[in-house]
């Protein structure tokens, strides 16, 4: 296991700069691959909020770059890109590639791992999930509210010596990471929460998960979406049980006025996934032969708003 | 068949004006009960504009009246209320009734007519489906785009001689009329059109018909919709064929950039009749035990989209 992996972090969100700031403190050298955040990362690195207090990681164990090329290969890609911006993969990642060089992407809902596999080669890819609440403030600024932890694994087969010596690396930089043998089950399991959640914020006008939660006919319906995307997640050979579901509704209470990260970029006017979370899963399913109603008009309803709003707000031009 | 039965309108919107205008031209005695537009109606009476001219209908043969018990019983009650206002029948009705008093209702949906037989007896009661495009564009004045057709029928029995009296008098007023024996049947068939595209054009953020039609992903679950409704109706023991499926599918891009008339009441701000057109259907389907998967999810999407405005516009008040 190398004590000072070289890693890139593509799309240096929220959780690219958090877990990039952690990296670096722990031993790595990160390279971010950064655009509009650039001259600020340059001259101030990362800024972490967190518990009232703020730390900044700079060069030398932080550089940002503006392009690829000017990092070059690494040990480790880490993918924290939007899922919307994914038709970039072949420009962004090519530069960073040796012939060892593992991808992790850390991308919400599904389509991410197939996709990078078909471009680089199914033994490079690795996909996780993170759990974690955290926020860029300000360019350059991450506020952490739950470092959370993180799920991984390799892409199509077990995890092995390299899935593990990567979840080393996070669990060193202080975020507790699980590995997984199963890492498409693991991700049709978070679908079970972000499918019904993540679209009634949105399609109900903005209402965060302690409204839908209170109102018993929404909750019938999160209810029947989650048992959609279960049973479309069995067909496919994956194992979401009854005490699993039942979980997932009965944390949600905990989480108080919660939106869910659709729900912020839909009401931020940025591009929501709807593709990774509602448009993947639902080609999935069908391709499974599971019967998902629910999820294909929730898909087709909040395709539309999005396509309707980009409609509004990018008129046409005309000749 | 009386020549000149005394009729009330109880919710003279745009459809009970237009009605009453041409029931009084061709010698009915046309009793309004009306709120806001009473002065209005009381100075000038009604004005109808239709096909780029201009009539004006007054008393004698229309009056408007301020409360049930100024007009007192008549032939004929015809209840052209929004559903939503349906909890005021007990109040609004009674005084209109004589012992041979039948009761016409011409609202959406279903419910109403059910509802009015539970008051009043089922005896009294006849429902109707009114296809007309017109809008009330002024206080008592009413713009005919389309003077459409009427069905109508007994409520829970093959129409008889007062339904074709009834009938007589609408296609003496100029609006051909079609008598049906099987009421329930007429009223889930206009819900395979109303329940897909008014909910989804309220769903998808304000979309007009052609648009809807016009996307693939959308036309598939008009038609999911559509399916459901009719299995729902089949299992009520109603008729609905593939060809009058399709041929609701097939008359909507003739109508252009059409807005349900859901749509246009939700865009005013003004109450969507939920329940009439999604609500009840949703119930009658779930005792029928018909899948409506769909159905549910859309009823509560546009639930809850109207509660939220509700609240949004009237926020509780605080001790």
């Amino acid at each position: 296991m190398l004590e000072s992996p070289r890693i890139a972090i593509v799309g240096p969100g929220a959780i690219g700069l958090f877990y990039g700031a952690l990296l670096a403190k722990a031993g790595a050298s990160v390279n971010l691959l950064a655009r509009s955040d650039l001259s600020v990362l340059r001259s101030r690195g990362i800024v972490v909020q967190r518990g009232g207090a703020t730390h900044t990681v700079t060069a030398p164990t932080v550089v940002a770059q503006a392009s690829p090329a000017e990092i070059g290969p690494v040990d480790l890609v880490i993918v924290t890109l939007k899922t919307t911006a994914n038709d970039r993969f072949e420009e962004l990642i090519p530069p960073l590639l040796g012939p060892d060089t593992a991808i992790l992407t850390l991308q919400n809902g599904l389509g991410a791992d197939e996709h990078l596999a078909r471009l680089f080669g199914a033994s490079r890819v690795l996909g996780g999930l993170a759990f974690i609440a955290c926020t860029r403030v300000a360019p350059g600024e991450v506020q952490c509210l739950h470092p959370g932890t993180i799920t991984l694994g390799e892409f199509g087969r077990p995890a092995g010596e390299r899935a593990r010596a990567i979840a080393g690396w996070f669990e060193r930089a202080g975020i507790p990471t699980t590995v997984t043998d199963r890492l498409a089950e693991a991700r049709w399991q978070k679908l079970v929460w972000n499918v019904p959640f993540n679209g009634l914020s949105i399609a109900c006008g903005g209402l965060s998960t302690d409204r839908i939660v209170a109102d018993p006919v929404l909750s019938a319906e999160v209810r029947a979406l989650m048992d959609e995307v279960a049973a479309a997640a069995r067909a496919l050979g994956h194992t979401v049980t009854e005490e699993f579901i039942r979980s997932q509704i009965d944390i949600t209470p905990s989480l108080g006025a919660y939106r869910p990260s659709s729900l912020i970029d839909w009401q931020a006017g940025r591009e929501v996934e709807i593709e990774a979370i509602w448009g993947e899963p639902l080609r999935q399913a069908r391709a499974a032969g599971a019967p998902t109603p629910r999820l294909a008009l929730l898909h087709a309803l909040l395709r539309t708003l999005c396509n309707q709003r980009r409609r509004d707000s990018c008129p046409p031009t005309k000749p």
